[in-house]
């Protein structure tokens, strides 16, 4: 066994805990609604505000946090009325899951609301907002309702073991390595310590790849094992289940985050959503985001140095380029220059672009050489 | 062991002579043309022509297939010579490949015609068309040239035994209902005989899942079990592998194929291309379609006799859908009538609907009666 294999288990304590101050800040609410109609007042809900004027980015922990502004959601208008009915049926509709062991998808939530008569939803934007606002007022997550998205998890491949406990109820280990297909472990929509524990790793850094095509290459020629590296496709812009599994990657196996995506403003944003957060999702970011995560590539220098095949920059290209030089996330002399350096050339590249020179140069040659740049290998 | 287990194995032989017979069908095209050089001709190749007018459904196999229409592809124009040159570029890839055991995406095939001096590809479209042309030309699958798309396969849930040879060379066996967490078994990219053997299964039938959401729901409400089903969640348009890999399930275990998709004409065309094939891949329809798979819903019967919550149709899905009358895949009275009655009505409804009635009514009540109706349950 390598030294720099790395153990960690956690308290199933805190865990109990997490799940139980959920169960209790709903009940909160729903007692504060009942106070007031109590006390013959018309109920109201103070909920932050979520303008992009109360959102900043907190400079200290690296990611976009929600500002003091608040709104007050009230009976008194037929609006606010239904909106409160609304979170009084969303309460139940999740107490009746913990108590179950159920969960749903936010999309079912949206239909389950038709038994609702006048409570139903109109649209599933409601719905959703409602599950966000719900996460805000409780400082507890999504995923602690049971309410899951539609996303699918990440595959994972690479020498790290973890125990899913199974819809059975029985915890089943999993080597990432060892005990998968060529297609790899398939993380689930809930990766909070209840469901996923991550046990063991020996590897040196997670690599977090933004297309399949990239993956599966890197997978064949058994990057994973050379380099000592977790593989997680994060398919595009990463679900949530994905944000946070690399997250816990990062702090509880204390692995350094690498993610290698295609060259181009798009994919700068999937890294920016790994990194600092979405602003979307500016209540949790502490949960979601990894700030100690790096951009390897592709970068508007490796397009010069490595003379990529490129196409040209489209119209919306440039304006999301300049939309990302505004961008408090992308504050810092590294993307200053790389992206003006793309503005300049105005080129942009992808990450399969690398097989101009064969299909082993971006594991014998690009990533080694990048890595040692940025100080995680060589 | 239930009686209705089944076993099924294949010899190794068959396998063997198709990987060969793929590689003799690349060198007879590349003797063709030299013979043709060494005789003082100006080199040409016959392509079946893949207009729409050369496309034809064949009513007996139920499945699109090319019709007899050729076209010359001859070095006498530029164009031409300089197809004929990618041509024998390719094989050369291919043929290095298969000697090095590698594959390589669509998409890498692309970037690395970089290489190939004035033979490089302008699009992508050029290469992806060219490893059609190799397909229909020597009667071989893509993936027995070692190409594969950058799709993701499916993910499985059920009781079936299978044997993967992963990239080490080692056979692994995986039980998609015991040996899986919660996402389920992922299919890789190449489901033929030398990489995925289907070894047992102890289930009536085969139910594809066109949505996440519904998946999960079907895997936490254990349907697979009670319902002895083999869930896959196909993810929309199904991969070129997790047709295939359908294919294989009713062929080589003898199960039935139910899809259960959203009520639109999009989801139709999901239908339509597992049971019938699609146009784009007519020359491998016999490979790809299951044409025994049979339509569960929803349908637009479904959206009034569940009183489902449903959507107005767009002007795209009317379109859509009066496509779909003249579409000579969807020729019979079950389609007639389910079209029509969703033109009468005008709506459309998602598979995740049913949680009008709770999480349960999918399980216990519509997936059960649906499935009696058709004969495959009860």
């Amino acid at each position: 066994m390598s030294p720099r294999r790395r153990q960690w288990a956690l308290s199933d304590a805190s865990q109990r805990a997490r799940q139980e101050r959920a169960l209790n800040s709903l009940y909160g609410l729903a007692e504060d609604i009942y106070t007031q109609l109590d006390k013959g007042r018309i109920p109201q809900m103070a909920i932050p505000l979520r303008t992009k004027s109360n959102i900043s980015f907190d400079e200290k922990k690296g990611v976009w946090k929600y500002g003091k502004g608040r709104g007050q959601r009230s009976a008194k208008k037929l609006r606010g009325a239904k909106m409160l009915l609304r979170t009084l049926h969303v309460l139940g509709f999740i107490k009746g899951m913990i108590d179950g062991d159920r969960s749903s998808t936010l999309r079912e939530l949206y239909y389950i609301s038709e038994g609702w008569d006048i409570a139903k939803f109109s649209t599933q934007d409601e719905s959703n907002l409602l599950a966000e606002d719900l996460e805000i007022l409780t400082g507890s997550l999504r995923e602690d309702f049971r309410l899951r998205p539609e996303e699918d998890g990440a595959r994972v491949l690479g020498d790290l073991t973890l125990e899913e406990v199974t819809r059975r109820g029985d915890p089943k280990r999993f080597n990432c390595k060892d005990d998968v297909g060529d297609s790899g472990y398939g993380i689930p929509f809930n990766v909070e310590e209840e469901k996923l524990r991550l046990l063991d790793c020996d590897a040196d850094f997670v690599l977090a790849v933004e297309t399949g095509g990239m993956f599966d290459r890197l997978v064949e020629n058994r990057f994973d094992e050379d380099a000592r590296a977790i593989l997680v496709h994060v398919k595009g812009q990463p679900a949530r289940a994905t944000r946070r599994f690399l997250k816990r990657l990062s702090e509880n196996m204390g692995l350094d985050c690498v993610t290698f995506c295609d060259g181009d403003p798009w994919s700068f944003r999937i890294y920016a959503s790994i990194a600092y957060g979405a602003i979307k999702t500016a209540h949790i970011s502490e949960y979601l985001a990894t700030p100690t995560a790096s951009f390897l590539g592709i970068t508007a220098s490796d397009i010069l140095n490595y003379r990529l095949p490129s196409d040209d920059l489209s119209p919306q290209d440039v304006k999301a380029l300049q939309d990302i030089r505004s961008d408090p996330r992308f504050n810092d002399p590294f993307w200053k220059d790389e992206v003006t350096l793309m503005l300049d050339i105005g080129k942009k590249a992808e990450q399969q672009a690398l097989a101009k020179y064969g299909l082993d140069f971006v594991t014998e040659t690009y990533l080694p050489e990048k890595l040692a740049a940025l100080g995680v290998l060589g």
